[in-house]
């Protein structure tokens, strides 16, 4: 049974002073269940990705609030799912699969983070829970600093001096500054030029050696909410349909300072990618735009390896040859991406699932690409320990 | 498509000084799917039920740990899910919708909780995460004082004083104790007389007025885990099969002192035993025993008139009568329950599912309800905002 995605919501990103993770989750719901055209009796789940509420906010146990969005909400299941930064895809899979279950026919998936309630030394400490904290976050490791060893790994691995990684990293910077000028709900509306961010300034130190701020997404408040439904339903009701022609999900190695797991590839994330593409019966010249996990430009990097738009070690041709520009073969990030859009953790494999979709029915939040049918999500967790790849498609 | 349980781990409960989340994670893990029979390469899933390895253990992200169980588990998807002290249960839901949906055949399912790592202060702080924090923790409330609330509803409701009230709940804690005697995996073997726990004693204080010391469960270190699959093929590898015959979630507001829901039943909790009975075509008379939510007294008493065993007002009849001990009419928590056994709070559900299906397959942890054939579990989340209960039925 296949499930397509009928009603959507992206908040604005970035410091939202006057909103709690509470009216985030709720405003959320009931914008969402307003655009799917359902009412809210007939919503028959609801599923909560959220990284850290506990470490954030204070707050455990944020699913059952979701009764708060309409008093026809009482008594229906409400779950949390937490894969760090994967958060939201793993929501979006969980509702998935209770739909293919067939128990259900609607389900409500709202991602939603509020991390701006923490100073920056606390929110690095909430996140560092993310890694394996006995060898990584208790010992130090920030989040920069573990994909800093990818960095390094990268470099080892090619033999890149850090300039080079400089210069290839200031253009995936600027892309994404570019593009998030176009999106009005992106939490930075600021261009930068490349000589400034592939070089070390005073507004630009190192956070993690090699990585410099220019190099790190944003810490952010923001939510992002679907409807659900079996595709069946959708074609009935809607003039308009994206279906999830598949998703899937692979973990690896918590850690990765550890060495289990390579430094200079994202191995688990390439499979999902790979699995997300056999299951819906393509490759990715079939792809036409793309939301992708650059939790800092490195991953980015790393991630045009993993979906084979370059081979390893040279992903930098695919930007540098244009191809994951809007107007390219395969459009990276046009929404800004977690660099520039923001990055509300917990909200963010939500907000890419929603981005593709509204690209692909043709009402794009900030640039369209234009004749986009068939679009790529992915969404990693940790340093790479969970990785979510979805292929989204217009089918009407 | 119907969903079998096929291999169970748990562990003993209580201060287990020289365990770690994560070896309690992964020896329930690999313990389980030796039970189970089949290959770690056979499983597909990984389910991960845990209140809050970030408030107690600064690790969040735990799931994708389960990889550790064996390399053969590399690339498996594996997802957390968190309701508060109702997570192990959502986990196994989960794992059933996903099964259910037919995407894959056999899921691990672990419930883990470390909690004593934290002192009693920082356990009660981060327990209080999982209540309505700006209205209810935030306030000062802790777990004993939002089921105070409840006990002070019900006294009020019904018209009984302090007095009668300890009384009933003392047969309660005395039940628990003694079944908890035979259990060999239980955390407290220490026998009470009813005249000491229904008084305020010297090491018997209050501690959340009306509840004393020994209404309250316990804080613990546990880990649960079961192995699932479809029944078709439970029956054909297993000599004896134990079937979910249904499972019901239902969720209501988070708050309780807010006054949205009554305080003095369990509605919720009420709601989602009846559904669970009525899809599993059964009415209470035909559950032979139960595990469910005694986080305090007060919760037990209230659970048997949400089950039906006695009028509203009334519930302290099921245990006056006799029903609810091992050799009545329903034995309710043969193990010790949250009580005795113990209650390491994201690991409860799934171990109420091993508890149950172990009494079905004549294997009881502890003491063995003679000829049971079908039984219930109910685990609640937060102060009732999560019910999830099931019907297990030995099918072979």
């Amino acid at each position: 049974m296949a499930v397509s995605m009928i009603g959507f919501y992206h908040s604005k990103v970035g410091k939202l002073e006057n909103e709690t993770i509470y009216s985030l989750l709720v405003e959320a719901g009931r914008r969402t269940i307003e655009d799917s055209g359902l009412e809210p009796k007939d919503i028959d789940a609801i599923y909560v990705g959220n990284y850290s509420g506990g470490g954030f906010n204070k707050q455990e146990h944020i699913a059952p609030f979701a009764v708060e969005i309409h008093p026809d909400l009482r008594f229906k299941p409400c779950t949390r799912v937490e894969n760090a930064c994967a958060s939201g895809s793993t929501a979006i899979e969980q509702a998935m699969l209770a739909i293919e279950s067939g128990r259900i026919k609607n389900a409500l998936v709202i991602g939603v983070e509020k991390m701006t309630s923490l100073k920056t030394a606390g929110v690095t400490e909430v996140l560092a829970m993310a890694s394996y904290y006995p060898e990584e976050g208790g010992k130090g490791y920030s989040f920069p600093g573990l994909y800093a060893e990818y960095a390094k790994g990268y470099m080892a691995k090619y033999g890149y001096s850090k300039e080079e990684l400089w210069d290839m990293l200031s253009y995936i910077t600027v892309k994404a500054h570019k593009n998030a000028m176009a999106n009005p709900l992106a939490q930075m509306h600021v261009e930068y030029e490349r000589e400034y961010v592939r070089t070390i300034q005073e507004k630009n130190p190192l956070i993690a050696d090699p990585l410099k701020l220019s190099d790190c997404s944003l810490v952010s408040d923001g939510a992002a909410a679907v409807v659900l439904t079996t595709t069946e339903r959708a074609l009935a009701i809607k003039d308009k349909v994206v279906e999830i022609k598949s998703l899937a999900h692979t973990s690896d190695y918590l850690s990765i300072v550890e060495g289990k797991r390579p430094n200079y590839k994202l191995e688990a994330a390439q499979a999902a990618i790979q699995r997300a593409l056999r299951d819906a019966n393509m490759t990715i010249n079939d792809i036409n735009v793309a939301e992708v996990h650059d939790c800092f430009t490195i991953t980015e990097l790393l991630i045009y390896e993993a979906m084979g738009l370059a081979e390893e070690g040279r992903g930098f041709e695919a930007i540098k040859n244009g191809d994951v520009y809007v107007g390219g073969r395969l459009p990276v990030n046009p929404s800004g991406g977690l660099k520039a859009k923001g990055h509300p953790v917990g909200a963010t494999g939500v907000s890419m699932h929603v981005l593709i979709a509204k690209q692909l029915l043709g009402e794009a939040i900030g640039l369209q690409v234009e004749n986009a049918k068939a679009g790529l999500t992915l969404n990693i967790g940790g340093s790479g320990a969970t990785n979510i790849a979805s292929v989204l498609v217009r089918i009407k």
